[in-house]
Order: C-alpha cells, then structure tokens, then sequence
C-alpha cells in the first residue's frame, strides 16, 4: 500500500469552500482505499489529508481524473501554501475500504 | 468527530514488532471510524498512525479499554520518543467506518 499525510494552508476564511471542493471532487477514485479530509484543531488555515492507496500507481493515475482536475482548478484559488508531505507505507488498521 | 495525526519514534530495528503489538491492540474500539497504521516511507525509526473517532469522548476511552492498555504495556519499551500529536476535526472523505 501507499500512503500521503498532507498538510494544506488556505487562504484566510476559505478553509469550509476549498473542503466541499475536495471532497466533491474526490468521492470515486480507483484503487484509493482511504482519503479523510480533516481541519486542523488549532489552526482555523490549516487542512489534513491522509490517504490510502492500493498503490503509487493509482494515487498518481487519481491527479489524472477529470473530478479530481476540477477540484485542482476550483480549489487553487483558495490554497495558500502545501505544508509537510510526508509518504507512507500504510500497513494495517480500521477503516481500510476495498480498492 | 475527533482526529489525531501521530508520530511514534521506535527503537532501531523494533518497528515491526511494535506495528503487530498495535495492530492486535486496537481492532475493536467502540467509537472508532479509521484507525490506520503507517511506516514512514523515509525514516524506518518512525510510525504514523491516523485516527478518526465519533468523539474525544470515545477516543479517551479507547485508552482504559484491556487491549490498548496491554498493548501500551507491551509496546512501550519499543518506544523510543512521541513526536508530533496534530488534534483534527475530521470533515468527510472515504473510509470512515459506522461507529
């Protein structure tokens, strides 16, 4: 399995609009096993995303999809900065659906 | 919903067994919808593991429950170091479980 731990800085006061996007855009992609869309406690800028893929391959074939491109486009406006990007090995656990 | 984003510094060469001793300890955990463990990709000292519950109420719970605690118990020694603890207000996404 793949896995993305990301961090998203937006723009102030768009954090709820750039999260409608994400997750309109994101609801269907093949061989994703788990993508949670979180804001952080602390800090009213700041989203999570935590991802889980069957593979590399498909998280990378999932920035090809039309939906997920009209998110890029509608959200890009609203995205200040991409905080840490960590990549990982996801190895087991609760919540992970069928590819 | 709660969320926790959390990174665990492993003794060297324990990671493994530290990973089996979570799994067994946290698959039936009232109140939990995405529990996932994850080697990071770069470091093989390190383990993230994201969290997804019902409620901080559920989640603080978790921690008296006989499995966490033995697992606690079992996997501390393995635990070289806690490191970032991110709180996150979970908003949607793919995978989350029925509490």
């Amino acid at each position: 399995m793949y896995g993305l731990i990301g961090k998203i800085i937006v723009q102030s006061e768009k954090r709820d609009e750039l999260i409608r996007i994400i997750l309109d855009g994101t609801d269907n992609m093949p061989g994703c096993l788990s993508y949670i869309i979180c804001k952080d406690a602390m800090n009213d800028n700041t989203i999570w995303i935590t991802e889980v893929w069957d593979s590399k391959k498909s998280h990378q074939a999932s920035l090809s999809l039309p939906s997920v491109q009209a998110a890029l486009g509608k959200g890009r406006p609203f995205i200040e900065d991409f905080g840490e990007q960590i990549e990982t090995v996801p190895v087991g656990g609760y919540g992970l659906m069928k590819a």
